[in-house]
């Protein structure tokens, strides 16, 4: 950000403001202050009997890496309707209905993840523009040398754990970086 | 957002990027793309004993209304740190541990409020800068009339339904209008 967005000014500084208690991007011209705060990431964990599936990424970062279904949600839109779509976007596949079972906080970038189970309602799937492969997995056959990223590996843990419990509580808990362990907290 | 925040010129327009299918706020002198994303509203639903912990905001929207601590969540912090944070700020209260309890998404505002019930850890409360005052609740004494936001009553609602049962699944809805009847998805 190197111009006000609201005057066109490049007046912006950072500093706390009054009656505020955090580093704040605020423009000395027209005093406006530019609020940044966190991003929701949502998707699904589809299954279908003892699989699940997995998209290949098309796209960077961790290009030709596998993922869960999942992606930025939207404005004037809501958690499931977000994870539903992202779900169709990347997998072309259709899920219902969703429990919400992972929400994992990435404090380091801002991000907070929500990642739903949900059955897929049919074998027509396919890869969206975003993947190269999509395509069904069992726990033996997971990729977990191949997962995108941390959070995905967090949440199928979470699943080959509870799976034999046939429970599948809510997880919420902070995502710490590699050299320290997750902090569950609830 | 007058102005590209990145190169200063007055070249916004709205389009649909290529490779994308939302509209955008898009520059079309640098070809930045202003993403703008759902913001997550994070806070406490303090116990103690039979009763809940309410501020009566002192700032605007609905000044004199009556609330739960919570706000907007932060960069670089998770869920619980927020939710502990705007407690203290607005309750000066301390709780643990945090469970989390009810998570509405409000698609008209962009917002998604994600709400932990917490026991009060002491009755060393006081209003904070943005309460005019901060007091226990028996469920007698709620002021269902003068509750500030449309969550809040949907959160109490929740909250007085489960604790006869004295289970408390999470909760995972839309917030429609008045005029509609919310969806319970999970």
């Amino acid at each position: 950000m190197n111009y006000c967005s609201n005057c066109g000014a490049a007046s912006l500084v950072q500093k706390i403001p009054e009656g505020d208690n955090h580093l704040r991007i605020v423009c000395e011209n027209c005093h406006t202050i530019h609020y940044q705060n966190p991003k929701i990431v949502t998707g699904c964990l589809p299954e279908w009997e003892d699989k699940i599936l997995l998209c290949k990424r098309a796209i960077e970062p961790r290009y030709g890496l596998w993922t869960l279904p999942a992606g930025f949600m939207e404005n004037q839109e809501s958690l499931e309707q977000a994870a539903v779509r992202e779900t169709w976007e990347e997998a072309q596949a259709r899920v219902a209905p969703l429990s919400l079972y992972v929400i994992l906080s990435l404090p380091r970038i801002s991000q907070v993840y929500v990642m739903f189970r949900a059955p897929l309602q049919d074998l027509n799937f396919a890869p969206g523009v975003e993947s190269l492969e999509v395509k069904l997995f069992t726990q033996d056959e997971i990729p977990w040398e191949q997962l995108a990223f941390p959070v995905i590996r967090r949440t199928l843990t979470h699943y080959y754990q509870d799976r034999p419990r046939g429970q599948f509580p809510v997880h919420v808990e902070e995502l710490l970086p590699p050299s320290s362990s997750p902090l569950q907290t609830s």
